[in-house]
Formats: structure tokens, sequence, C-alpha cells
């Protein structure tokens, strides 16, 4: 399979789907709506939606339908957008651009983002609880409620970005930066693979190597954003480059430097796909996600 | 029943309930979780789930247990601290004191604060969504969380919070006023009565009824609001008192004057208390609730 036409197919897949079940820009509600699909539909690289299907797919089989899990994966979206958006406004990381456009805040104002912020979760809850959007199982849909939930709270993505602004320009233990990176990033990513094998049917084992298999990926995904951080610059990255060590923020690189954090990454990757071996037949396409993490220039 | 020792048994019930099930400041993430309990934990009238809990007991009748209950009642209240939290932010409506204590960002500062709502509200879902909290059947489950964020999301509680921020300070016309009470406040109140009502099995004409009631108190527990905020003194009120006038805020009494927005108060509560009769059995805290809600002074 060629990664980069996987990608952009996955990524049509995805943003229908998104375009199916996100609110109309029509009635009492528009205008703030409309801030909610504007930060929705900036062309993200929909990994974790992409990571969610992959692993339903893969553990469904031949007979599995898309329309079963995209209400999931559209959920996560949702999750990961609002947390951009929370993450940019001036009371955090302050920033103008994201994804090449200007940042929700910068566009509508704070308090319109902290609410498109609030909207886009709770909508998120709403597309995985409504029984019109999928035919998925009730027990199983709520073990992805509550697996989802666990991964964006307080303990999970929430929490890690408290960490992560409490330390800000201040020299935290390298076990501190692994924390903040598990629980900022590698939990819904997790969580998003689990959601899918889940709505799939996946035995306890299954479920087990997908989140052995999201660990690696995980951290391999945010030592590259550390490593793109520094080396990119920001017109490649759609966002402000090098900014994290003007911030004096904790990353991989400047922990180990470049090579070594590189090396890092590349050994993360190759434990996740060696889990995936175990899965037997279907693994390529997860296996390539795992390659593009590494490869990726934004 | 004595309506004043009924809330202070109810209140004892909620918060030794969210004490149980809220986490702990222990571990990686104590510093934002005590910046989520700081506001939950702090004196609400706890409103919500009060009603959620009185509606589960008279729609389950002799043989309802609370405990199957109370996971949701405290879900609710955790999404209406959250709104809170986000509510008295710089960026909405700036205030420093809440229910006669400093709010959230006065004591954490704006990140924190805005992370402590963010980690409220997703703590909310895995309260609704965790099997380890309570019996309820998956299915009623489910239909509990699709109520809750719909009526906490775009089209409740979130929208109407940002029609309300949008318009802060411009002339509105009286449709929209009731879009944002309706949204705003009612939807919450409503959903709270009904998730109680699905807990314990009602049906679906029981449901309706749930509705009607919860809006004849929803309407009347803004206009009170509004009312209050008019005639009590911050100290009564436990937070700035005289500042919607002061915001140009559309509000009942600027609208149709004291007077006639305490009768339209007293009309809600009235045909909510109508609603309650074909319930049969068991009304009584309900309707006590239904007449607290216009007599009550903070």
């Amino acid at each position: 399979m060629d990664i980069k036409t996987y990608l952009i197919d996955q990524k049509k897949i995805i943003e229908e789907a998104l375009n199916l079940y996100m609110l109309r820009t029509n009635g009492d509600f528009a205008e703030h709506i409309e801030t909610m699909r504007y930060s929705l539909f900036a062309s993200g690289k929909r990994i974790r939606p992409i990571l969610c299907l992959a692993a339903a797919r893969m553990i469904g089989g031949e007979n599995f339908k898309d329309e079963t899990v995209l209400p999931i994966a559209c959920a996560l979206e949702c999750i990961h957008t609002y947390s951009l958006v929370h993450d940019d406004l001036p009371a955090m990381d302050n920033d103008a651009l994201r994804r090449g456009k200007l940042t929700n805040h910068t566009v509508y104002g704070e308090a319109a983002a902290i609410l498109a912020g609030d909207g886009l979760q709770c909508f998120a809850f709403d597309l995985l609880s409504n029984p019109d959007y999928s035919a998925i199982e009730p027990r199983a849909r709520l073990e992805i409620i509550s697996t989802i939930s666990r991964a964006a709270g307080p303990q999970g993505m929430v929490g890690g970005q408290s960490l992560d602004v409490a330390h800000e320009g201040k020299e935290i233990a390298f076990n501190l930066l692994q924390i903040i990176h598990r629980s900022k990033t590698g939990a819904l990513i997790t969580a998003s693979l689990l959601a899918g094998g889940i709505t799939a049917g996946a035995t306890v084992k299954q479920r087990n190597r997908l989140i052995e298999y999201g660990k690696g990926i995980g951290l391999a995904f945010q030592i590259v954003d550390d490593i793109l951080n520094v080396e990119s610059t920001t017109e490649q990255l759609g966002k402000a480059a090098g900014c994290d060590a003007k911030r004096g923020k904790a990353t991989y690189p400047a922990f180990f430097g470049l090579e070594k954090s590189r090396g890092m990454a590349a050994d993360a990757v190759k434990n996740a796909v060696l889990v995936l071996d175990r899965f037997g037949t279907g693994t390529e396409p997860l296996r390539e996600l795992a390659l593009y993490i590494i490869n990726r220039n934004n």
C-alpha cells in the first residue's frame, strides 16, 4: 500500500463523516456552531480517527462496515480539536496560527473560543451516546465512552496539559516529561485504537495488544513533535516553530539531543510494529501508520 | 415535609457522594484535581442533583435505592460547576466572587481554571459511563448520557451561554431572551429530572410529564435569578449583585418590571405543580422544590 494515497483516502472518509454528523449552521445557535466548525474543518491530519478506523477494520475483518465506527472516530476528532482550541488560548500557549490558519480565538475572540471548545467536547459525547448514529451494542458503546472519557480527562489529556502548563519554563525531571507525554498525547491515541477495537468486538488479548501498539506510536508521535518544533520552519508546521525552546519547555531534544531523540522514536515505532505481527492478517495499515509517524514533516 | 430540613439533608447526601466519586488529590495530577475540587466543593445549592434524585425516587417508588442514581446526580453537578468556572473567566463574566468564595481563576489563574472546567466536564462523562459506579442497565444509561450531552451542548447550555455572551449590552427581542433562558438554564434542569426518571425506569408518559415540570421550574428559576440580581446585596447572593443592569443584560425585570416578573415566575411554578398531580403519590418533594425556587433569596 502507498501510505500517502491511503492517508488522503482516509482523511476524505473522516471529513465526509464529520460533515455528516456535525451540527449545521442554521437555527438559533448558528454562530456558536460556526465557531466549532471553523476549527473542526481546519484541515487537521485526522490521525486519531484514522487510527480508530484502522483498528476497527483490522479487528473486524472483511465484513466490518465503516459506518459502525465512524461516529466514534468523529467524536475523537471533536475531542482532539477542542483541546487544540483551548491550548491555543492567550491564557495557555497564546498561539495565533494552527494548521496554517488563524486560531479560533484570533478569529472569534476568547469567550467564543472557550465556548467552541466546551461545545466540541460535549458534542463528542453526544456522538458517542446517540443511538441514531451507530448500531454498536449498548454495553460495548458504554465501554467506549468510559475509555475515551478516562483518556481525555483529569488523569489523561487534560491532566497532562495541566502538568505541561504548570511546569512551563521550569526544569523538570525526565520522569515527569514522560508522564506529561503519556497523558497529554499518548492516552487519547491509545483510546482511539481501543475504541475502534471495542467497536469491532476485540477480545481482551487483542485490546492489550492495541494498548501496547498505541503506547509505542504515542511516544514516537510526541518525540517527533518535539523534534519538528526544533527543526522545521513555521511554514512547514502550520504553527509557530521553535517556540518550545523559547518557552523553556522540557522536550526530548532538550534532554537527549536530536540524534538520540530520533533513535528513541525509531525504537518506539519498532516495538509497536512488533506487537502488530501478533494480530496475523490485516496489519498493514497500522504498520504503515506507525512508520508515517516518524517520517512525517508536519 | 419541611423544605429547609429536606434541602440540608439532600445536600449532605449529594456532597457525600461527590466526595466518594471525585478523584483524590494524590498522584501525578494532584494539583489539577485540587482546582476541580475547589469549585466542586464551594457549597453550591446542588439543585440539579437534588432534582435528579427526587425524580428518581418519585418514579422508582419505595424500593428505589439512591446509590443507583447518585453517580448520575454527581455528574450533573460536575457539568453545572464546569459551566460556572468558565462563565466566571475574565473573557466571559469576569467575576471575582462565586458562592461567597473567590472564583477559580482568581485563585489558580486563567489557564488552570479553563482546564479545571474541561476536566470537570470530561469527568462527568466518566461518572456517567463507568460500569463500576452504578448498576443502571446499559441501554438506559446510554439514553441518560445522550440526554445530558444534548442538554449541556451546542444546542443547550453551551449554546445558550454563547448567545448570552454574544448579545451582552445589546437590545434583544423577548423571543431571544426566552431562547437564552431555555437553553442556558432550562435544558440542564429538565435533563436532570429526565436522567433521574430514566434511571428509575420512567415510561414515555412519565418522561413527558417530567419535561413539562422541568420547563416550568426552569423558567421560574431563571426569572427569580434575574429578580435577585436586581434586589439582593452581593453578600446575600455570594456573587456580584446588580451586575446584570450594569452590563446592559436583557432580563425579565428589564422587560416587564419586577412585579410582573414575579407574577410570571409564580405562574410557571403553578403550571409545574399542576403537572405533578398527574404522577399520583410521592410528589411532595418536587412540589416543595418548585415552591422553594420562587421563594429562595440566593
